[in-house]
């Protein structure tokens, strides 16, 4: 993907990265975007899950959504994934940061309608959040299908961010006697709760996500 | 803070509160907010620190962002911090879910000046990183607070979004032979990795966020 002005990264460009792989990478590890968009000049910044497929973002909501609709509209749209991988502790507060990976994906969305593409798009939600879990569930019904805004928003541009390694504190600053390092963040999964009413082993999904480790 | 329109929650009202301690309690549980925005029509979604200080937001960036040289503007603004707390696996598609907070504001931006208070907001930018990590750190100097642009976030209207508990699978699904249940998601801190150039003992800041276990 060319950069242009929309998206150029120009602050710290060496953190940048314009390729689709790059992006991709950082989408695929995630399933919840940030969606921005305006309406009568106000902008909204909403909490989605996203499913990506090519260089598509797959977002669903409640037909009954104002906001959905909106965005089914054809507004231009912006879309932001972000993970935080550790907290950057600098010699002073001015190099504090944190390390993370972030894509900026720009684009319009557009209402998806045929119902079997709309079941397919529940399904790979249903990955997006656990690989494996859709082929354990239910799939969606004629009844929920209608119930569900499908949009399927093309990325025409996008950038993916990334900052790793340590503090890069001033040279003035290395020999003071204070600590300076990276603490790493990560997601953790606690061993799964069964809802009240099943009393079943947890299914390969959960399992795999788990390492193995539950009973 | 009243419901009117442009914050009042629509879908799954339910899980939607308007009380700033609501809202302040989810804001106070991270640090990396998505700012949204728009620029002659073209939104953005940037992702930032920030930091709260009774009912604004503290922002900061490099004074040659010409994203935060947009804000700074005053135009209006919508701030979106979210925390995912579970994958709610349920017996259908249609149910998946996750548990989450979120919390969404509007508001203005408006610039700090003062280096009093610039370099008050930059040491409460560490804290929110990590809480006690200010005092073990240098201070900004001039040449810093120049090159930073500040700004106070005014939050007129918010509203917190919370989901927890298992699945709600609809009644006729429950006798399915599919597990449902909940898989818990948290934020974990691995063991503190120095700088290259420092040899000193990871400093009490860290040993607490570590629970102790650090060397």
């Amino acid at each position: 993907m060319p950069a242009n002005s929309r998206h150029q990264v120009r602050r710290t460009k060496e953190r940048a990265q314009y390729e689709a792989a790059a992006v991709h990478a950082v989408l695929d590890a995630g399933f919840l975007a940030h969606v921005g968009f305006s309406v009568d000049g106000q902008p909204f910044v909403i909490p989605m899950l996203y499913a990506r497929e090519g260089n598509d973002l797959l977002l669903h909501g409640s037909i009954a959504s104002r906001l959905m609709r909106n965005l089914a509209e054809g507004v231009p749209a912006c879309i932001s994934v972000s993970h935080v991988d550790g907290l950057v502790l600098a010699r002073s507060h001015f190099h504090h940061s944190v390390n993370y990976r972030s894509v900026v994906c720009f684009g319009t969305a557009v209402t998806v309608d045929d119902p079997v593409q709309k079941a397919q798009a529940l399904a790979r939600f249903v990955d997006a959040i656990l690989p494996g879990r859709a082929a354990e569930s239910r799939e969606s019904d004629r009844n929920e299908l209608a119930a569900t805004l499908l949009l399927r928003f093309r990325i025409e541009d996008a950038s993916a961010k990334v900052r790793s390694g340590g503090p890069r504190d001033d040279p003035a600053d290395r020999g003071l006697p204070l600590w300076a390092g990276v603490v790493p963040q990560e997601v953790r999964f606690g061993a799964a709760i069964p809802a009240e009413d099943c009393d079943l082993p947890p299914p390969p999904s959960v399992q795999r996500l788990l390492g193995g480790a539950q009973p």
